[in-house]
């Protein structure tokens, strides 16, 4: 077997077997391929397809390149979610302890930012002193003293999806539903998970913007996570406008403290607290996932769920008054207002997420190239939502950020991103529909 | 301007600008551009497809990377024949010295032998002390002198086609017309040509095997060389067979001498005619190729043109007396005869010239890497040709090779190359159609 006739075959449209997708994967992650026949299968394997046999197999290869934890007796209670990556999307850190403090296990690895999206990573390492490069060794522990984790890929996961990130992402490889299909579930099914619930994004903010291309992704999610015999459900979501009001790291966290008080954005709360839903059912602790909305909610008003955010934080050696108390964490920005023209009135039609998250992302919350260091302060939090009532002259948008020439073009680009009419409208749906094994919600 | 969204454009079914092809050439020849996106965009293109435009463009591109030989007043006479490659076909050996002797003037930049079809480098150096790696003044000197030069690539002519093409031959983006076109094209233009004589090749021993493709690379070849103000014409040629009865370095060399003589095979010494009547023309020395041809032939019949070999070896640091005496070089290896059954009668209906040319690969007389040693020595000389009468028990082949085991081996595949029939046949035309500006003449 050589390493040009797979790629051969690939560029002329034949399917790879097992054996010649496992050639390749091994050989690239010992290095025995070399980057520059990788792209080459890469870019054959996009424009040629890949079958749902082929995308199993490339999922099972990635996920056996690196260890796989197990929870063992627990195993039934470990479940998590993912994101396909929106703008202003911090539902990760409200629903871990949401779901934590109802007794799911949750060994979640997040990603950092890149392009327009933001990445649970950085977020988490706003807050003084919190690590999130923790071993096996810890995450095992953590898991069995408190029940969840919130860490960054490790060495040991996965690696051959870290080397084929990497070159994906510099040969216009990415955005391929079997590659991403096989990146997300390869390190999921790493995690030692009985269910998954994903939140795939459509529109503007999202990673794909077409409809079609969202659903496709979610659908082969789904086959392929059942596939491994982890239960897996989608949620399809809407990501026109920016989910959250902050959009930038140490703001973002800010706000996920607001939604686990019950305050902050109603959308963003709206969509953790379902997204809770479906793993509290999931895990068994709830019937169905209305029930196991109900619990996240108590958890939330009771203040259960604020408090384990504290302990996770604790258990990761950050600073637990910081979420308690967030104004305990020094700034050394002081926001900029941006007020609406005297002369506009009526409501906000839309809000461009992308746009958005490009202003964001220009003063420092984002990463353009991997090597970038995020500014943790840097963003943006806007006061208006889709729907709300314009009263002119009044703040639109706080600007955080560095540099007073930046600040004067994003406060221009943040007006441009919204769209105002005179008369109202209802706020768009934000769950568009939900897959299961069993087919799409709006279908049955 | 960045090479990610080039590559994403062509990806995407796009074409390329002059500027964003200017950008990836410019940047993978001063390594810019690494390996893995440009085997990226190799495979996009070959995809995708590119417009005879691209095809121009790159052409271009890679002609201007490098050196671009002038020969000021002798342009006009300055012509090349390029073959897209065969097996037995030392047709290069043959022409050179029959239209260097007639007048033309033929700065030869040939390649070695890789995959199943051999190189006229490969053979030149089967003969003792001559240097193929001849310096631009060099090229220049000999040119003015006797007219004829017969060298490998150097490092100032094309370095683009260079790197380019080690990576096509690893990433499975050889067999693609306008790479194929650009990487011949630029090589001839940077030789400065006024004429270029292209034999395309067709059938199982040829690069393309599909009679089609083998046309549309004829027409690509012959609409960029006239773009670029190069009168091009295209023979297309019978490739199923063997050409000459010698598959192997040394022993094509021996029977471009016997053809020089009038003597050898007599199909590989038509087409070396009819070829250099072609470029006997194109440089003004007839008033038409059958002209051209007969001008051609006088020079073998006068023994012109074998002079004129011995004098290119000569100039070349060559010993010439082995031109004029073959058996001067000293032979390593005994021919072992493969003789046929004698129970066989009937006749040669096919020679599978893939197969033999595998056999003698084999033997060592070609690469099956781009680091193999060639042996000189190695290689097959076939008895007979389709059409011939058999005899029983006569020899069909000699072996020229050094184990046993193999020899053994290839005898028996050489035996399975042959095809026989009861009744006689008609010998297959080697020339099929010719190409100009004009169009095929089996369209006229």
């Amino acid at each position: 077997m050589d390493a040009l006739a797979i790629i051969k075959k690939k560029r002329d449209g034949q399917r790879l077997s097992r054996s010649e997708l496992s050639f390749l994967i091994e050989g690239y992650t010992t290095k025995r391929i070399p980057d520059y026949q990788m792209s080459a299968f890469l870019m054959a394997s996009q424009l040629r397809g890949m079958s749902p046999e082929e995308t199993i197999v490339l999922t099972e290869l990635m996920l056996k390149s690196g260890r796989v934890l197990d929870f063992g007796a627990e195993s039934l209670r470990v479940i998590d979610k993912h994101s396909t990556g929106g703008v202003g999307d911090s539902v990760s850190m409200i629903l871990a302890p949401i779901v934590g403090s109802c007794g799911v296990r949750i060994p979640m690895i997040s990603g950092r930012a890149l392009g327009h999206t933001g990445g649970t990573l950085d977020k988490l390492e706003a807050i003084p002193g919190l690590r999130t490069n923790l071993s096996i060794s810890e995450i095992y522990q953590q898991i069995q003293d408190l029940g969840v984790v919130m860490i960054g890929a490790t060495q040991e996961i996965t690696p051959a999806d870290r080397l084929l990130y990497a070159l994906r992402d510099v040969t216009a490889s990415v955005d391929f539903i079997p590659f991403i299909t096989a990146s997300i579930l390869s390190k999921k099914l790493a995690e030692g998970l009985s269910g998954l619930v994903l939140d795939v994004k459509s529109g503007r903010g999202a990673f794909m913007t077409d409809s079609d291309q969202s659903r496709k992704l979610a659908e082969t999610l789904v086959m392929v996570g059942e596939y491994f015999g982890m239960t897996t459900i989608a949620l399809l979501t809407n990501m026109d406008q920016p989910l959250g009001r902050a959009i930038g790291n140490w703001l973002e966290v800010e706000e996920s403290i607001e939604c686990l008080k019950g305050q902050g954005s109603q959308e963003l709360l709206e969509l953790s607290l379902t997204l809770s839903g479906e793993m509290i059912a999931l895990a068994g602790l709830a019937d169905d996932p209305s029930e196991g909305m109900q619990i996240a909610r108590d958890a939330v008003s009771s203040g259960r769920a604020l408090d384990f955010f504290a302990k996770i934080v604790s258990a990761q050696g950050g600073d637990p008054k910081v979420i308690t108390n967030p104004t305990l964490r020094m700034r050394s920005i002081e926001p900029v207002t941006v007020n609406l023209p005297l002369d506009i009135h009526g409501f906000v039609t839309d809000i461009d997420a992308y746009q958005i998250a490009e202003v964001a992302n220009n003063l420092g919350a984002g990463r353009l190239v991997i090597d970038d260091e995020v500014d943790h302060e840097a963003g943006i939090v806007l006061h208006l939502s889709v729907g709300d009532r314009v009263t002119p002259g009044l703040p639109i948008a706080s600007i955080f950020g560095r540099n007073a020439d930046l600040i004067d073009a994003s406060s221009q680009k943040i007006l441009d991103a919204f769209q105002l009419s005179e008369s109202p409208i209802k706020k768009p749906d934000l769950i568009i529909d939900r897959l299961t094994s069993k087919g799409w919600t709006s279908e049955s």
